[in-house]
C-alpha cells in the first residue's frame, strides 16, 4: 500500500491479510495487469489484488469486502474482450489463478471438476492419457472459471456446444461469503431453478465461480480437418447451412472472409486463394469420418467451392487450426501498432450471409480495416476492427460500425454477443436487445447481491 | 359460480369475464380435472378454470389475479407426475390448451416456434414434411409449455438433450402480467442471465410460459432398434457406461428389469425373456447406423448379452417402443387398481450398477411390487411403486422405499429428480440435495414473485 491509501483501505487490507497472509497487493504493476483484458477498453486497475488458493479463502476476502463495501471483480487469465476485469469502482481483484488443481477426474461419468484457475490447454494435457477431452475452444487459453463466467464457446460450440452445455456443476460464492454448490454431479436434474445455467455468464456480477464440474467427451478415433474456398460469402454460408442440415455432425466450420485470408497468409506464411474460406474438421470414426467428408465435400461442391485443401496428418491440422486461432493476431499485424475492436454478433443461420454481406458494403464506406471471421454453424462472426486506441476518430467509427452491426443483428432476432459477453463493453445494447426483460435481470442482481460489490458495473445496473 | 362463492371471487369472476368473456369457468368437473395429474398425488381443484388463447389474454388474467391476490395456475396436458397442477390455495387454473398455433417453422435454421398447448405428438405430425423433429420424448403426449416448465427429458435424451437443451427461447407472463421474451432466435448468447435456462424447469413458480421456441433436428436418415437381454442389472449398466464412452451417438438406450418385462409381455401380448433387458435405438446415416450396430453389439457381448433381438421396419420399431412407452400402464395392470408411485432419482453413471442393485435388495424386503425402467444412459431410472391410493399402510410404505432411494441417490452425487420435476412431491428432499443453495432459490422466487401468486407451494417456498 501507498502511504496515501484512505483509512478505511487500511483497514481492508488489514482484514485481508489477516485471511491470506502476504497474498495481498497494492503494488502498481500487478493492480494494472489485473485491471485489463485483451480488448481497445481502457484498463482500470482493482485499490488491491489478492491471490487466493482456496474457496474458504474466496468467501472470507468477501465477506470482508462486503464488510467494507469494497467492489469484488474475479480474476481468471485476463483474455476477455468486454472489460470484464476492469475495476470501475475500484476494489479488490481476486486472482484465482492459484486455484489450480484438478480435483476429480471420473472416467466412467466422462467428467472432471477443477479448480477455477485450471486453464483449458492444462486440463486437456492431462485429461489425455483418460482418453478424454475438453471440447469448448475460445482459442486464448483461457481459465475454466472465466469460461464458465462469461459462457464462452469457440470453434467447436457446432458439435459440442458453448459452457452452458459444458458445465454440470459449480462451486460459487456469493455476495454475502456462503457458498453453494449449485448442483448434483448427475447428467440431467429437474430439481428446481437451474443455478448452474444462472451463473454460467454471469460474469462475477452474481458471484465467485472457485470449481467447476465439467462434461467431457472421448477424444475421437479418427479426426480430419480441410479448407475449402468460395466464390463469394453467400455461396459459403449456403454450403454451411446445407451441411447442417445435412445432419452430419460436424465439429468445426469456420469462415475467414478474403481480408482475413490475406492477414493469415502473411502472418503464417502461407498461399491459401485469398477468397472467403471454410475451414472444416470432422472428429468420428474412421468410417464416419469418411463419410461425413464424402457428404460434405459433395455440398461444397454444389456451392461452387474449388477443391478441398486436406490436412490429415496431425502436425499439418495442427498448423491449419493454428493459422485460424491466430486469425486475431494476423488481422492487427496488417496495422502495426493498432488493437483490435472486436465485435460478436450471432444471428440465426438463414440471416448470416445477408448480415455479413450488408456489413461488408458498411465497411467498403468506412476508412477502417475490418478482417472477419466466424464461427458460422453457429450464426456467429467477428470483425476485428483494426483501430488506433489513441485516435478518438478512429474509435468513434469503431462504435458506429458496432453499432450498426448490432442493430442490423438485432433486427434479425440475433444477438449483440455470442460469445464474448457483456461486460460493460456492451451493456448500452441490452435494452434494445431484451426490452423488459432486462428488468428481469436487474432484479435478479438485486436478489443475489443487494449491496452491488460483485463486479459492480457490469452486464446490467442493478436499478 | 355457485351461490355459495365468496364476494372477493365475485369479483375475480368479473374481472376474469371482462377478459376471456365465457372462457372462465367454475364448473365442478372442469375444476376437479385441472387439479389432477397422472400421479398418486390427491387432486386439489382450483376455484377457477380459465381457458386462454393469446398471450395478451394471460398477462391481463394474470393482473387480475394479482389484484384480487389469487394464486395462477399453468394447465397443459396434465401429465405431470408431482403434483404441479395442484392448486393447493385455491385459485385460477389457466388452461393453456387453446394456445395450439404452431407460429414458424424455419428450416433453414432448423427451429419452431410454437404456443404452449401445442403437443409433442402433433408437432412432430406438422414437422414430418419439413424433414425435421423435435426429439424430446417423456412418454406422454405433454403440451411444449408443460415440458418446458418441468425440464422434461424422456428416452432419447442421452443423444439430443433435455428441454433445457432444447428451448432456444420463451415467451413467458410475469407475476404481475408484464410479458418477457426470455431470448433471442439466435443459437447462442453471451448477453447476460440466462432467462430461458431460469425459467426452462420453473414448473409456473415464476410465470406463466405462453410460447417456446424450440431447436430441431434433421429427421435421421436411418433408424434401427434392438432389444438385448443382460445376466443381470449390474451386466447391463456396465454395458450401457461402456457404450457412452465409445463415443456412439446412440440415441436411446433404456433398461428394463425382470419385474418390468414381466409386466410388458403381458400387457403387450410379447414374449421377450424375462431378464433385465437394453432397449436401443440408433440414429444416422445407413452406413453410421450399421457401424454403431456393430460396435455396440460387440460390447453387448462382451458384457454377457443374450442375442439382439432386431426390428428395422417401421412398425416393428413402433411395437417395441410402444412396448417400451407402455411401461407404466404395463406396471399399474400388474395390480387392478393399484396406482403408481413414480419415483426418479438420477445418478452419475459410475454409481447406477450399485443404486439399483441397494434399490433391489430393499424391495426383496418390502410387501409392494415395484418393476423399474431407466433412462440409463443419463444415469436416471424410475420405480413404479403400485400402491393401493386408499390404503395408507401401502403409502407410507411407498414412500419409504422412496425416502431411502432418493437419500441414497443424493450420497452419490444423484439428484431426487432427474426429470419429472419438484412440484410438492419433492419439495422435502430439496434441502438435503441443494443446502444453501435452496436459499439462492427462495431468493429468486421472493424477487419474481414477491406476493407468491404464480403456483404457490411448489418447488420452493419463498422463506
Amino acid at each position: 500500500m501507498t502511504a496515501e491509501a484512505a483509512p478505511a483501505d487500511r483497514w481492508l487490507v488489514e482484514a485481508l491479510r489477516a485471511i491470506v497472509g502476504d497474498r495481498v497487493t497494492a503494488a502498481d504493476a500487478v493492480r494494472e495487469q489485473h485491471g485489463r483484458d485483451e480488448s481497445y477498453h481502457a484498463p482500470r486497475a482493482p485499490d488491491l489484488v489478492v491471490f487466493a488458493t482456496t474457496t474458504d479463502e474466496v468467501s472470507r476476502v468477501v465477506q470482508a469486502c462486503a464488510h467494507h463495501g469494497a467492489a469484488v471483480i474475479p480474476y481468471g487469465a485476463g483474455t476477455s474482450l468486454e472489460g470484464h476485469v476492469a475495476a470501475l469502482q475500484g476494489g479488490v481483484s481476486i486472482d484465482l489463478t492459484r486455484m489450480d488443481r484438478i480435483l476429480a477426474v471420473n472416467v466412467e461419468d466422462m467428467d472432471v471438476t477443477v479448480e477455477a484457475g485450471v486453464t483449458r490447454k492444462r486440463l486437456n494435457e492431462d485429461l489425455r492419457d483418460a482418453g478424454l477431452f475438453f471440447p469448448v475452444d475460445p482459442g486464448a487459453d483461457a481459465s475454466i472459471g472465466g469460461m464458465a463466467a462469461t459462457r464462452a464457446s469457440g470453434t467447436n460450440a457446432v458439435r459440442y456446444g458453448t459452457m452452458r452445455d459444458a458445465v454440470l456443476a459449480m462451486t460459487v460464492v456469493l455476495a454475502d461469503g456462503r457458498v453453494i454448490r449449485t448442483s448434483r454431479r448427475a447428467r440431467k436434474s429437474a430439481a428446481g431453478y437451474d443455478l448452474t445455467r444462472l451463473f454460467v455468464g454471469s460474469e462475477g456480477t452474481l458471484g465467485v465461480i472457485t470449481e467447476v464440474t465439467l462434461r467431457l467427451h472421448p477424444i475421437p478415433e479418427a479426426v480430419r480437418a480441410a479448407v475449402a474456398s468460395y466464390p463469394d460469402i453467400k455461396a459459403a454460408v449456403d454450403s454451411v447451412i446445407a451441411t447442417v442440415q445435412s445432419g452430419v455432425p460436424i465439429a468445426r466450420i469456420e469462415l475467414l472472409d478474403a481480408a482475413q485470408m490475406d492477414a493469415v497468409n502473411r502472418y503464417s506464411g502461407l498461399d491459401y486463394p485469398v477468397e472467403p474460406t471454410l475451414f472444416y474438421e470432422f472428429h468420428g470414426s474412421q468410417m464416419g469420418v469418411a463419410e461425413q467428408v464424402e457428404v460434405v465435400e459433395g455440398i461444397a461442391r454444389d456451392y461452387g467451392a474449388a477443391a478441398f485443401h486436406w490436412a490429415a496428418r496431425q502436425e499439418d491440422r495442427d498448423r491449419l487450426w493454428q493459422a485460424r486461432h491466430n486469425a486475431y493476431y494476423a488481422a492487427l499485424a496488417l496495422r502495426p501498432g493498432s488493437r483490435g475492436f472486436t465485435t460478436d454478433v450471432c444471428v440465426p443461420l438463414s440471416r448470416l450471409a445477408e448480415c455479413i454481406t450488408e456489413t461488408a458494403a458498411d465497411l467498403e464506406q468506412s476508412f477502417l480495416m475490418a478482417p472477419m471471421v466466424g464461427h458460422v454453424g453457429d450464426g456467429n462472426f467477428h470483425l476485428v476492427i483494426l483501430v488506433d486506441p489513441d485516435n478518438p476518430g478512429e474509435l468513434a467509427e469503431a462504435e458506429r460500425l458496432n453499432e450498426r452491426l448490432v442493430m442490423r443483428a438485432l433486427a434479425m432476432d440475433g444477438t449483440c454477443t455470442g460469445e464474448h459477453g457483456v461486460g460493460f463493453g456492451k451493456m448500452p445494447f441490452l435494452a434494445t436487445e431484451h426490452g423488459e426483460a432486462l428488468s428481469v435481470m436487474a432484479a435478479l442482481k438485486r436478489a443475489l447481491d443487494p449491496d452491488n460489490i460483485m463486479n459492480p458495473g457490469k452486464i446490467v445496473l442493478p436499478s
